[in-house]
């Protein structure tokens, strides 16, 4: 076998045990009975552990020697490309390191659950202490020429990123929403709707079905936390949750729809290679928030969502409907706010990462920290840690640097939509209608064909002509402030 | 680390990978969307070469070196002995066979499912023979000192069988069996009871929630063939089916919990090494067939099998549902046969395959000798090939020297069941009123324990103070000719 043969065996072995990882998840979280649990962590663990050895192994240094200023196609010269910084990038963090922030991250979420169920911030700070001790370390093996840690720890998530750009953005993100806010919340106000759980699955189940959501190559399934995974382009796993008197099933389903389309629709000839994947975080976030935003939470879908929730046995208005699922309201939950103040949450949790990684930001001072910032960008009081700085699990479990493609996918979302809503004319007729053909090519097109041949940013440019920019996401939220 | 532990670390992920490849299976026939199959099979042999490559490595041969005659506990010892027989079995299979083995299985099941379905022995029988011919490589490879090849195979199942017990026994069972079939005909007919689906998943829900199935750590599903598995002690996984007008539901799910309860009561020190299995298809076989001829066939339990039915809204009388669940009937299909005539069914594949094996018997004239078997074991005529010797999937995958475990498992569970009654009295009044903790400690302790310390043979004296025989299976079958 050539040198390349043997890397791209190689590859194939590390995409096959992604997806065995990632089953081994889903059912996890989805199918196993709960007494399961400690033995499939010893599980998981060996496959992550083997996983390691495989894609840090020294031969596969030496296979990229040999290809070193070897005459390639595009495509392999990318594959290539990709492997080696692969291949540097985990080679960079030593066995014992990854280990410890291993173990610290599951330490740490075990900790955080008790912990936060019990408001007891100084209970969970020790662990909290350690994963961002640890992360620092990280970051500083990561980080490449010129980099922060911090960087260093972007990079896992969103390669090419830097710090400077997530400053202008959300600087300027956190100058033009705040003024919105208020207006918004009297024009476009928070409006509950009743509907029984029944009526949710029954609206689910037929707007998945419109978009092409078959049982021959997809599942949708409940789980405590919606999440979506392959296991192949032909084997995509939904997951969503139903709560009596909420319409949150159908926008959760519709983002996890697009975290699904976008791996189903890469490139062919990528799949069981290292580019057959989504490209980054924020790139898979735009993808989701997409159809969550842009299709969901459209006045002219709601036509559809009101149709399908009717033949559910739940007859609404599409204007009151609608009305529903845009409403604002300054909360301090990120996970269930309105799309408006949904940025500002991660703007606050992107200043104080990166203040916790440089050393600027004590563990002991975060909660005072978290209060002073909600108050500044949301005007909202912190009643409790609980629902205040132990909100979510990620930092728990030692993901920095991971929130902010959660805003930076509004943004690329909402530059995506203009722009294809320029190249093929308003969708408003399409939506209404529930044809979604034309917004499932482009996408595929534009976005998810080319796997992880571009990075996050020459992808935005390369899909939409322009580079990564606000304007599209405050021209996206500025008419719920009558704007 | 010590040799011991090195050992040690590398069986545990072992199991954990064995863990994972059971896991990829139970999604593959109870989960996964069908499109889902061609990526899952490769996910597969991935895990199965990595597997085969981490079991055979060099250094597991110079951990056992260095512990060759190393004083050891006893549990240590023959941790070290089965490590190093399946070390070195292992490794009497080239790679190139092995591969050949997998990929001739794989072919020649999707041969045999085309064939069967049209009846066409002749598409099947190049496929068939080249299974053949690599099983016979494959137990001249397994073969040890003086062992024919066909015993080099049964070794893969059943370890330490010798072919000349398979005849003996059978033999036996060949010359008492046929003579009581006619009479069993007429004394215990077959007798059909046309329970809907929704009774039936109601008396399996209430049957095995009597014999400790509960959510926390087992999950029951539907599948098109019953199976269990397991990815841990405590996270069992059953299956089973429902046909309506039919009570197989029954008696498969009663056979499918003796599988998953054998693994759950293995000891718990046990757990993640090589020792923490069932010890062979046999035995395995004589847990399932256990719960499914001796607990849910007899007249005792049929009282609570028919209120649990009575619960799920179909009233029978248990003398009823007892003969619907006994009654003998002689016919072509093995996997329906009824409990005096299937091991007349295993004897005629077990001549088949041995005479296949060792070169006596061709491929093209299979039909032939299966259809004079079948007369003159049964008395049955063989109508088309589909429901003759293309009804098992067994060869077809490759796996010759499996089947004899079926009649096998049917005589140790009888063994079992005698002298499980002498020691503990008469078992009527606790089957009648569904108390079977007696039952499942007894076993737990006389069989479930050892995991793979004891093979067979040895397990079957240690547990019942005689050696394997027939007579106790005679013994049970005898009262359906009213003997």
């Amino acid at each position: 076998m050539s040198a390349l043969e043997k890397l791209r065996a190689r590859l194939a072995e590390l995409v096959d045990l992604s997806a065995i990882a990632r089953l081994a998840e889903w059912d996890q979280l989805v199918m196993m009975p709960s007494a399961g649990g400690p033995a499939r962590a010893r599980q998981a663990a060996t496959l992550a552990r083997l996983r390691h050895e495989r894609s840090t192994a020294d031969e596969i240094g030496s296979w990229l020697a040999d290809l070193d200023g070897q005459p390639l196609e595009p495509l392999e010269a990318d594959l290539v490309r990709i492997a080696r910084r692969d291949w540097e990038r985990a080679r960079r963090v030593p066995a014992e390191l990854a280990a410890e922030l291993a173990q610290a991250g599951a330490e740490g979420q075990e900790c955080w659950q008790r912990a936060r169920a019990e408001d007891d911030f100084a209970a969970f700070a020790p662990a909290l202490q350690r994963n961002v001790e640890l992360a620092r370390q990280q970051g500083e093996c990561l980080a490449e020429e010129g980099q922060s840690p911090y960087e260093g720890l972007l990079g896992e998530f969103d390669y090419g990123l830097r710090e400077s750009d997530l400053r202008r953005l959300f600087a300027s993100l956190a100058r033009e929403l705040p003024p919105l806010v208020a207006d918004a919340e009297q024009r476009s106000p928070r409006r509950p709707l009743a509907v029984g759980v029944a009526a949710q699955e029954a609206a689910v189940r037929g707007v998945l079905a419109r978009l092409g959501v078959e049982s021959e190559s997809w599942r949708v399934d409940v789980s405590a936390h919606p999440f979506t995974t392959w296991m192949s382009p032909r084997d995509t796993r939904l997951t969503t949750r139903y709560r009596d008197g909420d319409v949150e099933s159908l926008l959760s389903s519709l983002h996890e729809y697009g975290h699904g389309l976008y791996e189903r629709q890469i490139d062919r000839r990528l799949a069981r290679t290292n580019l057959g994947a989504g490209t980054s975080m924020s790139i898979h976030e735009s993808q989701s928030k997409l159809w969550e935003n842009h299709v969901a939470r459209s006045g002219a879908f709601a036509h559809v969502l009101a149709e399908e929730m009717g033949a559910g046995g739940f007859a609404v208005e599409p204007s009151e409907l609608h009305a529903s699922l845009v409403g604002v309201e300054r909360s301090l939950i990120r996970v269930s706010a309105d799309p408006l103040t949904y940025p500002l949450h991660i703007i606050l949790r992107f200043e104080l990462e990166l203040a916790l990684i440089a050393g600027e930001l004590e563990v002991p001072d975060l909660p005072a920290a978290w209060a002073e910032q909600m108050w500044a960008l949301l005007g909202v009081e912190v009643t409790s840690d609980a629902v205040g700085c132990m909100q979510d699990v990620h930092w728990s479990a030692g993901a920095f640097g991971y929130f902010p493609s959660y805003a930076l996918g509004c943004l690329i979302a909402a530059q995506l939509w203009e722009r294809m809503s320029e190249e093929i004319g308003p969708l408003e007729e399409q939506l209404r209608h529930g044809e979604l053909r034309l917004i499932q090519e482009w996408l595929g097109e534009r976005v998810h064909r080319h796997g992880r041949r571009l990075d996050t940013l020459p992808l935005v440019e390369s899909a939409t002509g322009t580079s990564l920019d606000v304007e599209p996401f405050v021209r996206y939220v500025a008419p719920l402030a009558g704007r």
